[in-house]
């Protein structure tokens, strides 16, 4: 009876809290319908994926696009930027469509990181629908290297051939091996870089800190390309030692989905 | 007695977990009292209502505020930008004050949005009084349209005479019919960007987005104006669009007080 | 046997809600061993204090940082800048190290604030760790007076005598007495800076807000200094006005420490 009384009572707590994500991207189950033409679909982070088949021409100056693409497929979430990135690398490589726009707000639902808002720009509406659905389905493989605890999170992304949003939002060069490592609070970042640089040799891209190249997030955050074996190695290097120190400030960090490097 | 401990332990629970809104503005008993000159009042989203009636020299000068005005009467908030911008706007109307300054931070106390800092200046403390009192009780209809869930919110503001408020904090032609429409996450703003110019015949006015236009927050806002009828109709357009897209990210999207466009 | 039960659900609710930080620093059992050299300790407010011997030469460049210094020390944290800045002065005041930077995050775990990132630099690995050993044993007399409740904080901070941290983050003047006040919603900041100079006969150093000189945190902070007696003068004044403020927002403000001024 008293487990009883202990669920119910949970249960009550849990509506009345809305529980802010402590890292990155609970399970949520997906909605795959509302009746509305702009829907595509949803993804963990608080990911919505949309699309707008003809923008209106004054919303499409006011946002400053490219005149040449009319549809557009929109990826917007309120935690991660570095997972929807990279999936949105994968969709413009799969689809006939370029990425317009990547924005990152200060967010993370209370978190020390961001969220993002990306566009795709498409001639034709199903281009912008299918690269959309390439992301979001991308979405459970980027978040595998996330590790959050309730002080905060490190984060470690890897691609054998960086694409356009890669280099739109990184600089990364187009074509090559890219790795980047998040470490926050922003202090934990700074270790992982110089871990990153002396555990293989890799040639640094950029480096960003509360104060430059973020919003002002609490992250440091180093992007980097060289061959497939010493990026990968480099981040297996900066995981092993973000856990660690990420470690000190509350439980063992852990992913919500499956690690992949 | 199941009920009653049930009870008790909520309230020991909400005690100890302080329950970041995750919207707009929860319910709060106003306290009317602090023993404080510069004390007006409280309102909804943590808003707190002051005045100095001669603000000092060397702080004066250090916000760089117009010489012109000693006193000043001050709005500020935890959660909220649109409703107690538009509530300045009702205020600076009825009252003989100007509006100094709109400053919005990246708040929302782990929402997506904004908190803000409106100063209004006037030659008597009376008037500034006046205006945050004035302030402080549009905040129930200001918030009015402001719908939420756990994963973000949607706003929408109305106004048939645009005064110095708006003006000041989204250029809004002065006298004329003006409305906002907000989306968090971003990505859903900019679908309700669109539907508001496709709704009806109204003049954008601004595109503001996590990277430009915002403090950082995850919102996408539009702004326009145009006639009286035409405005509106834009608003329950996008309302409509609005609930549907947050709703497909968590629960119903609600209004925490009276929607009112 | 009912409080038996109370407690257990308790436990458990906590285990499952990561109440994000109120105000600044809860109490938390510091683990003082990873197995990385890097490490040094941690404090309240999720601070983390690292050291790196050795820059490694791609990422010092990346970093900006003086090239006179290979050595650093890295004190960073989810909540509160004031109360470690005001511990990396301590830090630098008895050590032979340098603040090569100090970084604002928007942060505070959801609340209305910071969290910082300094680097100190050192010429020798040992002196960069005293520095941050030094500046973490600072931290629960400079969180003294931070005073939160569930709808913000104020802050109080003094030095009798300004080093190279107060100079680097404030432009306080070296040697000299210097105190801070922080509100948070930031109207509140705004009457606790016009106390400061009414109190006593103080000169303005800076004043930031959401919109300029801040991280666009819900904050106004006025920076000042002046003698000693004055300076702590202001600082008590500020405090009464603070506490009174917040609290008609919610509960009484309380310090998580001692108050120290």
């Amino acid at each position: 009876m008293k487990e009883q009384l202990i669920e119910q009572i949970m249960e009550e707590v849990m509506k009345k809290v809305d529980v802010p994500a402590p890292a990155a991207g609970e399970k949520k189950q997906e909605k795959t319908f509302c009746g509305l033409t702009e829907f595509v679909g949803t993804g963990r982070g608080d990911t919505i994926g949309l699309v707008i088949a003809n923008v209106d021409p004054s919303v499409h100056e006011a946002m400053g696009l490219d005149k040449k693409y009319r549809s557009i497929g929109i990826i917007g979430d309120r935690t991660g930027a570095g997972p929807q990135i990279m999936a949105a690398d994968e969709a413009v490589k799969a689809t006939n469509t370029e990425i317009l726009k990547v924005e990152l707000a200060r967010d993370t639902k209370g978190g020390a990181g961001h969220g993002c808002l990306i566009i795709f720009g498409a001639e034709d509406v199903a281009d912008a629908r299918r690269a959309v659905e390439v992301a979001l389905k991308e979405l459970d493989r980027t978040f595998g290297d996330v590790y959050g605890n309730e002080a905060g999170h490190i984060e470690l992304q890897y691609t054998a051939r960086a694409s356009y949003a890669c280099e739109k939002a990184f600089n990364a060069p187009i074509g090559k091996s890219f790795g980047l490592v998040v470490g926050a609070p922003a202090a934990i970042g700074v270790v992982l870089a110089d871990t990153v640089v002396k555990a293989a040799n890799v040639d640094v891209i950029g480096y960003s800190s509360p104060a430059q190249g973020t919003s002002f997030s609490n992250e440091v955050i180093l992007t980097f390309s060289g061959d497939s074996g010493a990026v990968r190695q480099a981040l297996i290097a900066a995981r092993e030692v973000g856990i660690k120190l990420l470690g000190t400030l509350g439980s063992q960090p852990v992913s919500d989905t499956v690690p992949y490097i």
